[in-house]
């Protein structure tokens, strides 16, 4: 079970200062932008965060806080 | 992985006594004002508060606590 | 950052005995009463409690003790 | 502030063998019965268990543990 | 207030080996099978697992492990 | 008592490096793909992810992580 010990956090703390996108729950939506932080409850900072709507480019946020309970998936971009 | 260091609530801590933007989750509302207080669980203590529902302003709220489960989003007013 | 020792549960901890206002988080619903207890985790005790629907009065529960997580957010009646 | 001592949990450790009824997230739904246990996250166990949908009388459910964080609120029945 | 050292997890630890069912919070949807295993958070480990949607018997899922918070209630089978 | 030691991440620590899918919750949405790695909060760091909505096979989406709250039941692919 040696496996379990990287934890699934690590990978996103191993996306700090790269382009990620973030699925909200429920509502349809997607940040995407840089991550400039993130902490054990997934709560993530983010600045450059651009909104998608279904898929379509929505507002320009600049900075923004996530609280991380209300985040449904974090993905890189590639 | 040095970066992952400063953690995003610090980011909310900088923004006290500063004007925020707090978006609420699965409502189509948020809530604008002073920050005048925040814990780790991203509750937060605001004044001078205003709601807009779908971008429209809307009640004067003055003082309130919002718990931070139901906090999807917090920005620094532009 | 010395500002923000002061936590926004001590706001709620201050109107013990007063009149509050607790909004339900997707319920377009508000409970009034006096608050009795509150607890870390916003955990509300109250009486005299009247309900609030999209803001008509509506029941008058008592006594009710409402789970913190399901709060949106708290304020005083002034 | 020595009133906020007494936490809201204490109400319902009060209510322990009494009839209580728990009104569930977001459901329009009740469930009136006897507490038997209740822990510090208001997960509760209660037997004698009838649920009430929008007020009116449904299915006895006998045993039930219930998950605290989908409750909305726990009362004693007057 | 001896009774309330009995918590309500212990309720669901005495089902461990028998049959439950488990109804998912907001899906009219109930999972029966046998209880493997729970934890603190309510955690549910099951087998011979069976869906109920609106209470007309649905697939048959074998194994699942259910996530605690999306859990309304646990009850035995009787 | 002693069955209940076996918690129920620990079926899920013994699914890392093989098939699972993995069911989101209120969203009709499943995500099927390898388990790289899970942590006490049911988190889940996936590879080859593919998205099922209502059961049809959707997009495909690589690496993701999941926030444990969303997610409604863990199960492998038989």
């Amino acid at each position: 079970m040696a496996t379990s010990i990287v934890l699934p956090i690590k990978k996103v703390f191993a996306l700090v200062d790269s382009q990620i996108v973030v699925e909200i729950k429920d509502e349809h939506r997607k940040l995407q932008g840089r991550l400039i932080a993130v902490d054990e409850y997934l709560n993530i900072h983010m600045d450059e965060t651009t909104e998608y709507i279904d898929n379509q480019r929505g507002r320009n946020l600049g900075t923004v806080v996530i609280r991380g309970n209300n985040i449904l998936t974090i993905a890189p971009v590639i």
